[in-house]
């Protein structure tokens, strides 16, 4: 993992001082918002594949910074935007941004970071980065609005939860790859070949994401373990716990999802359950799937130290424990 | 004004049916909300300056009507986060699509408008338009957060009253009016013409309403007389009756104001002395000023039926009287 690590302390520097600098520009009442966002312990996973793919395909210039923070930006937006939403009062162990400086300055804050996420961009004078980014945003839009949909009415259908996380987080990640290799070559192939590895990293990023909500403590994860089932969010773990159990049952869990009546107990309960019956380790079984795929298509790139450093990438994030 | 109502008459149904088509693709979960505050008596203003622009720079395709119809989208998303921001309960004589359908679906609605009008943009490959969306979102939302501070720590100060309607307005107006340019031609000299009448147009459209705020009754406006003061806006009309008072009696108005503890009663009075001081019909003397430098704009541009109807547009800015 040396070379992985290595990247991300080179790169993040350069990162950080681009989102610093945007942020001071922002007006006073957005700006603390946008600040608490963006420095929250965000792991800078779609900046970063934007410079590795940008550096894999030949790009050194400096240039590629901006639009790696812009979906940053679109990221952090997403977040400011989804705990309003979701009503949710920690993101990343600390408070919401909303819950901190209020939910009109948070859906504000986000507003005018999808807005420069746009600007940082148009500035490029590449209409695919445009292309790219409008559809990135409107993908994770309507993942959101799925999820939205289906924890009102809540079904063990694994169609309808790979559509959920598509949208709302691999879509994204696959758009954080594409403008990488858009920035450096009009050439479609390439772009293709890091939007696959995108698409199926952030996939499986999502389903490891999903297992660790029922194994890890809230101390490791910054929010408490089994979150999503008390939200009410039908996830991996819990369609393979379903599937375990006899019809009757299964239909009065999502009885009692759908109702919101699930007690703690009975919440407690199944995330024992999940743990006991390995359904954690079921769902990255799934992701592993996912990143035998990603790193794939990996294959085809020129040899380069980023092409070693993306591979590192994908098995960090199948093997990481928060 | 014959030649404006004709070309609204030909052009709103292209508008409407594309505005209808789109709204149609989205999801279920939002696509309602879309379409109530798509179709909810907007005046179209946006769409038709760009198809003006494109048309009186010789643009005779039909391809105008995406960029068009995307900055009635950029609008419509600003209405549907500004009505939840403000806790409007009512839009357009109608109730606000966040009391019909929900927090939620209305701030997803404004997402997910916001990214159709930037991939609508994108797809022309003009990077200009997509420069120009951005920077009209950034202007917008800047606009908007600006009103929200200056709400809560009102002051009579004119110089901060233009920066907000010329952000959370004229500027949205100011880029239709450059993007139907900017469709034409790269020339930047024809845009900034376009972009100029576009700006005065917009900030005489909002002194206009500032004016009708203080003088249209409910049935006309579709909202309550004097609605800015009970929210605590500060508009050109409550400066120039705060610029005719004793300092003691302003100090104590601004203190009520801030504190949000004007009386109904408080209230209608000042709807009162600003109507009986005609401090209405100054606010629409400061947007006669501004429609003469609009109109100015025009001559530069070659003669057309399209330039006639942008200056009787600009007219019809300042006669309106709902």
């Amino acid at each position: 993992m040396n070379e992985l690590q290595a990247y991300f302390m080179r790169e993040m520097p350069g990162i950080d001082a681009f989102l610093t600098a945007e942020a001071d520009k922002l007006d006073g009442l957005v700006r603390e918002v946008a600040r608490h966002v963006l420095f929250s312990g965000g792991k800078r996973i779609r900046p970063m594949l934007t410079i590795l793919f940008a550096r894999a395909l030949g790009r050194q210039k400096a240039d590629v910074t901006a639009i790696a923070c812009a979906l940053e930006m679109l990221h952090t937006a997403t977040l400011l935007h989804d705990d309003v939403l979701d009503e949710a009062v920690t993101r990343r162990g600390r408070s919401s941004a909303h819950v901190c400086f209020g939910t009109t300055e948070a859906i504000l804050a986000g507003d005018v970071l999808l807005a420069l996420a746009n600007k940082l961009g148009a500035d490029y004078d590449i209409p695919r980065l445009n292309a790219l980014l409008a559809r990135g945003i409107m993908a994770t839009a309507d993942g959101e609005i799925r999820e939205l949909a289906h924890t009102r009415n809540p079904t063990a259908d694994r169609g309808a939860y790979m559509d959920i996380i598509i949208g709302k987080t691999a879509r994204l990640i696959e758009t954080a790859c594409r403008c990488g290799a858009a920035l450096v070559s009009p050439e479609r192939g390439l772009e293709d070949l890091a939007g696959e590895y995108g698409l199926n990293l952030g996939i499986a990023f999502q389903l490891v994401d999903d297992a660790l909500d029922y194994t890890v403590s809230e101390d490791e994860m910054g929010k408490p373990a089994g979150g999503d089932l008390r939200e009410g969010k039908m996830t991996l773990p819990l369609i393979l716990h379903l599937e375990g159990l006899a019809q009757a049952e299964a239909g009065e869990l999502l009885g009692a999802l759908r109702e919101k009546r699930l007690t703690v107990e009975q919440a407690e309960g199944i995330v024992r359950d999940v743990r006991e019956k390995g359904l954690a380790e079921k769902t990255r079984a799934a992701a592993a799937g996912y990143i035998a795929d990603a790193v794939k298509h990996l294959e085809a790139l020129p040899v380069s130290p980023e092409r070693e450093v993306l591979a590192q990438a994908a098995e960090y994030v199948l093997t990481r424990r928060k």
